[in-house]
């Protein structure tokens, strides 16, 4: 078992134990919660927290609780994105979307429970709670602040290539929550949580605009954004060298999002 | 001035200190979110906490953030209920829905930013953080349950006076973690916290029997619901004796709730 792999069901065990029990009273939101959260995807912001713990030299088990947390505030953003008033999807990860499934109602308030049960579930840390929890209130309100300016910039409010804020918050702040929460709750000192801070913001940066290359849909030509792809990540993996544990997972995270766009 | 006044005005200038500055970038979201608190209501919760602060031998302002994110945690729940795929209200208090003045995106996105935003607020308490952020937790998960029962009744799941659960989930939770969260912050022992929460529970749940009756939308006959009432608020002042501060203002508070019937 490799060691991604190990952490990945360390995440999807902690999930399936802090997620409502399937047809616990009132059914339909514990079945839309389960499902919305799901299983088999690639878990990169929980696993980045755990992999930030043993990289500030604690274990991975003590950041199990913050990187459910951290998955399910993004899964509960993908079900409010999905909704018809914003994206209006169908389908997210091959499957019908939670609104398409459970309809509009329950799809809103199964993502208002995810967002409060993913504060309730980080208090579980085992120290620094009070900063984690203040990481993950940042990292709430910051996703929201990008998902509303992204808006405007689709309803041509904002120019196409003004992303910086958009995706410095819809992308970078629960990559670098996932970071610094992990760091937090594996005893990290202040500089350690600052250089996975570093790492994850352009960590995040690069992930977002691959994505957009994925895509097809980068602000910017092709080459400028290949460019910031591998700036990204080099920062990204300049401030790992910093660190007191075993940052050997978070730099092949890293490496691994350079390697998709070839 | 009188003392709920004074306690009024902590509130409105604690959620000015809290949210977001009028026109702050994204400019939407900043006005959907202070448009959304709005000013000028009875801010019962908040009130109950500050006061459930002094029942316990503390200060009012000991418990101003733990008021502000329960005040907040209830208005994102009205934003989110007026949506057009829940109860497609077009006017609350007077005025606009949310989703009417700002549109159905920004609604959705307002309330959770209001959601996370109250978490954050809250971990400014003085004391007892982690119980405080705990209790706002379960009643942020509850009243989600309460209101998805609630859809389930009144599509005909369940009959008409299956309202046990949803009362004490959808309005008593806030109640209840208003009167702990400010007992908490305050500085009380278990014993007072038990107190408050049983006063606040029933205070809850006086509250919504009287509000179906004000609504005529009861589930019982009238002489029952009114019986209910009564009930309901003995027990809550009941409890209030066993608290060592000043509880005048929660027992007023109580009192004139069975003062709105006749």
């Amino acid at each position: 078992m490799t060691e991604r792999t190990r952490l990945l069901n360390i995440v999807e065990a902690t999930l399936d134990e802090v997620l409502p029990r399937s047809g616990e009273r009132p059914k339909a939101l514990s079945d839309a919660m389960r499902y919305a959260v799901g299983s088999g995807g690639k878990r990169i912001r929980p696993i980045v927290c755990l992999a930030s713990s043993m990289a500030v030299g604690g274990s991975a088990d003590d950041a199990r609780y913050p990187a459910a947390a951290i998955e399910m505030l993004h899964n509960y953003t993908l079900v409010h994105d999905d909704l018809p008033a914003m994206d209006n999807d169908i389908e997210r990860r091959g499957k019908l979307t939670v609104w398409k499934k459970f309809g509009e109602a329950n799809a809103i308030l199964a993502g208002d429970a995810l967002l409060s049960l993913a504060f309730s579930v980080a208090l579980n840390a085992p120290r620094n709670v009070a900063a984690i929890m203040a990481t993950l209130g940042v990292a709430g309100f910051g996703v929201v602040q990008g998902q509303v300016e992204d808006l405007e910039r689709e309803n041509g409010a904002l120019p196409a290539d003004a992303v910086d804020f958009v995706y410095a918050h819809k992308t970078a702040d629960l990559f670098v929550a996932a970071a610094a929460m992990g760091g937090l709750a594996g005893g990290g000192s202040e500089r350690d949580i600052e250089a996975l801070r570093t790492f994850a913001l352009n960590l995040g940066l690069a992930f977002q605009f691959e994505d957009d290359l994925l895509d097809g849909d980068s602000p910017f030509p092709r080459e400028k954004t290949e460019a910031l792809v591998r700036q990204k990540t080099d920062v990204a993996l300049a401030a790992l060298v910093r660190l007191p544990g075993d940052a050997t997972l978070l730099r092949e995270i890293a490496n691994s999002l350079v390697g998709r766009m070839s």
